[in-house]
C-alpha cells in the first residue's frame, strides 16, 4: 500500500476545509441562535453512552442499533455506543436529568458517527442539529415545530424551491387496531404503502376487513377530501382515526396561514420510522435530492425508558446537507512586522472589526502568506489597507 | 440494576445542560473569532480514520494510541481510530490535503474522546480547541504562537492570576548528544528531571561525562543566567545548544515585551511529550489547578509520516477547563397565543435582538414555560416586554 493509499480517509468520512468550513460554522452558530430565539435551550450530550441508553427506542432500536459504532469502557468493562442520534440522548435528559415540569424545549448540535452511510451519498459523520419538545401532545405543538423547521430552513438554505411534506401514523394504526388487523397483514400493507405498490394493494386488500379502506387509504393517500368521500362513515368516526385525521388538517391548515407560499404535499401512508413516530411527521425535501432537508415527527413516550413518558415532538437535520458545495474565500490582510504602537493598534482595530491580520515573521514577504488578499500601507504617516492586486488568485 | 442506575454516565462523560451549555458555547465562537482574526483558519477534521493516520507521531504514537478508541470499518474491514487528538489530523491535512506553499494557519475545535481520563479530574470528552502554524522554523513563529494563546486566554478566561511556564526540550537534547549519553541514561536523567528529584540527580551525574553540566540543569533549570554561569564554556558553544539557549533568552524577551504583566517561569528540564516535541514549549497554568489551561510547542517533522515534513508549533486546550463552574441563566419572554399581526411582529422583532421568546399554546398559562422570566403585555395598544416578578427563580 503506497503512502498516499495509506493516507486516504475512509468511505463517507471526509476533511473539511477552512473555504468550507467557515460557511457551516456560519450556518451552525445562525441555526443555534434562532433555535435559541424560538426558546429551543441549547445542550451537549455526551459522545459515547452505555450502549443501552442510546438504542432504547424500543422496536425503532433495530435500525438505530445498527449503525451504532460499539466499543468497550476500558474503565467499566462495559458496551458503550457512539452516538448515531442525538434524540435518544435528549429524551433520557427531559426523563432523567433534569425534570422540567411543563414544557421543555432543547436544541443540539454535533457530530454524529454511522457504521453504515444512511443513503447513497450521506456522510458517516454527519453534523446533525435539531429540536425537540417535550411535554405537549397538542397538535399546536407540532405546529410549532414544523414552522420552527422552516423557519430554520427559510433563514438559512431558503424555502422558495423546497417541499413540506406531511404525513401521520395515526390514520393507518387506528385503521389497523379498528379492522383488527394481525401483525402479518400490517407489515404487508406497510410494505406495500412504501413500495407505492396500487396493484398488488387492490389486489391484497380484497381479502381483509375493512380492505376498501386500506385500499383508498394508499390511493388517495395525498388528498384529504377524496379520502374523507372514499373511506367508510364508521371508519371516519372511530375516535382515534378522526383524531389523527383532523389533526392533519388542522395543521395543514395552520401551516398554510403561516406560509402562504409554501408548496405542501401530503401522504398518509407515508410510514418510515413507524414504529418510532406515534403522530404527525414531516420532513421538507429540496429538487433533486433524495434524502430530505430536514425531517421530524411526533415520538410521544420516547423517555419511558428511562422512567418518564412525555410527549415529544422534533425534527433534526444534517448541516452538511443544507450547505452542500458552499464555499467562501479567505480574505487576510498581510502587516508588516514590528511593534511600533501606530501598527500594533492599527492591526488590533482590524481584528476587533471581525477581520484577519496576519504579521510576516523574519524576513518573509507576502507571498509566504497564501490567503493575502489585502496589506496594510502606510499612507500619509496612516496605516491603510489596501486591495493586493498584483497577485493572481 | 435499576433503572436509575442503567442510565448513570460512564465515568468522565457528562452532560452539558443549558446553563452551562450556552457558556460554553459563546466561550467556543469567540475562542474562533479570535483564531480568525489572528489568520488562524478554520478546519473541521474528521471524527473517525484509519488508525494508522491517527497514531503516526512515531515514538509519541504509543501515548496516542493507548487513549484512542478503536472500532472495526464495515466498510473495509480496516481498524479505524477515534480521534484523540486533533493535531495529527491537522498535520495530515497540512502534509497531505491542502498543499500551501509558505505559512498555513490553522485552527479547530471538537469533541475528542479518550479511553482514560488524562488526569484525575479530566473529562474523558474534551471540547479540545488548538491552533497550529505550519512552514516556519523560526523562534518568531513561536513568539506568535505563544502570543495568540495568551491573548486567547486573556480575551476569555483572563491573565491576572495565570502563570505562564516555558521550556526548550533542545537544551537536554543536545546535551545528550554532546556528551554521546546513551538511551538508558537519556531515560535515566530523563525520569530524574521529571520527578525534580535533585539529590538522586546529582548522584548519578557524578559518574556521567558532562555529569556536572547534567546536574546543573537540573538545579537551575529556571534561571537562565545561573545556567549559563555554572555549565561548562565548551557545551555553551555547541551550536545546538546554543540555538536552543538563545532561542528561549530570545522568547521570553518577546514575551515580556508583549506581556509585560505576565507572570512568566522558565523549567528547561521540563520535558512532556519529550518525543514529541522538537524545541520550545509552552504551558499556561491557572492557580490550583494541576493541569494547564492550555499548552503546546514546537514539533517539527510532524507531517514527515504522511509525506511532507514541515516546521510546526501550536497549541490546544480543553473549552470546558476554561469556563469550569460558569453557568448562565436562561431568560425566556412568553407571549400569548395568536396570529395577530402586532403580535407577531412584537414577537419577531425581540427574535431579532436575539431575545428568546416562546408563545403560551393551547390554553396553557405561564406555568407551562418553566424559564420564564419575562412577558409580552398589551400596554396602551403596545406589546411591550415586562419582566415575571410573582415567580420566584
Amino acid at each position: 500500500m503506497s503512502i498516499s493509499e495509506t493516507w486516504l480517509l475512509p468511505d463517507g468520512v471526509a476533511d473539511v476545509l477552512p473555504e468550507q468550513a467557515q460557511v457551516i460554522e456560519s450556518l451552525r452558530r445562525h441555526s443555534l441562535d434562532f433555535l435559541a430565539s424560538r426558546g429551543y435551550q441549547l445542550v451537549y450530550t455526551p459522545f459515547i453512552e452505555y450502549i443501552e441508553s442510546l438504542s432504547s427506542l424500543s422496536e425503532a432500536n433495530q435500525d438505530l442499533d445498527l449503525v451504532s459504532f460499539k466499543v468497550i469502557d476500558q474503565l467499566s468493562g462495559r458496551l458503550l455506543g457512539i452516538r448515531a442520534d442525538m434524540t435518544p440522548q435528549v429524551a433520557r435528559i427531559d426523563a432523567h436529568v433534569r425534570l422540567v415540569e411543563g414544557i421543555a424545549r432543547y436544541c443540539y448540535s454535533g457530530t454524529i458517527l454511522h457504521t453504515k452511510p444512511q443513503n447513497f451519498s450521506a456522510s458517516r459523520t454527519p453534523l446533525q442539529l435539531g429540536a425537540e419538545l417535550y411535554g405537549h401532545q397538542s397538535i399546536e405543538a407540532d405546529v410549532e415545530m414544523i414552522d420552527v423547521m422552516l423557519g430554520l430552513l427559510e433563514t438559512t438554505c431558503g424555502l422558495e424551491k423546497n417541499h413540506l411534506d406531511l404525513g401521520h401514523v395515526g390514520l393507518f394504526k387506528s385503521l389497523v387496531k379498528y379492522a383488527e388487523l394481525d401483525k402479518n397483514n400490517e407489515r404487508l400493507l406497510h410494505d406495500l404503502y412504501q413500495r407505492k405498490a396500487l396493484p398488488e394493494l387492490e389486489e391484497v386488500t380484497q381479502i381483509l376487513p375493512y380492505g376498501q379502506d386500506f385500499y383508498n387509504l394508499g390511493r388517495h393517500s395525498g388528498n384529504l377530501t377524496l379520502l374523507e368521500q372514499n373511506l367508510s362513515k364508521d371508519v371516519l368516526q372511530d375516535a382515534d382515526f378522526k383524531e389523527a385525521f383532523e389533526g392533519l388538517k388542522t395543521t395543514v391548515f395552520a401551516i398554510q396561514q403561516r406560509w402562504p407560499n409554501l408548496s405542501i404535499g401530503l401522504d398518509v401512508v407515508e410510514l418510515r420510522s413507524y414504529h418510532y413516530h406515534t403522530g404527525l411527521m414531516y420532513a421538507v425535501y429540496a429538487p433533486n435530492h433524495a434524502a430530505p432537508l430536514a425531517q421530524g415527527g411526533r415520538y410521544d413516550g420516547i423517555g419511558e425508558h428511562f422512567g418518564r413518558a412525555r410527549p415529544a415532538t422534533g425534527f433534526s437535520c444534517d448541516l452538511y446537507g443544507l450547505c452542500e458545495g458552499q464555499f467562501k474565500e479567505i480574505e487576510t490582510i498581510v502587516a508588516p512586522k514590528g511593534l511600533q504602537p501606530d501598527l500594533v493598534s492599527a492591526i488590533a482595530q482590524a481584528r476587533q472589526q471581525g477581520l484577519c491580520v496576519v504579521q510576516l515573521l523574519g524576513n518573509d514577504d507576502l507571498s509566504s502568506v497564501p490567503s493575502a488578499t489585502h496589506q496594510f500601507v502606510l499612507q500619509n504617516g496612516v496605516w491603510a489597507i489596501e486591495k493586493i492586486e498584483s497577485i493572481s488568485k
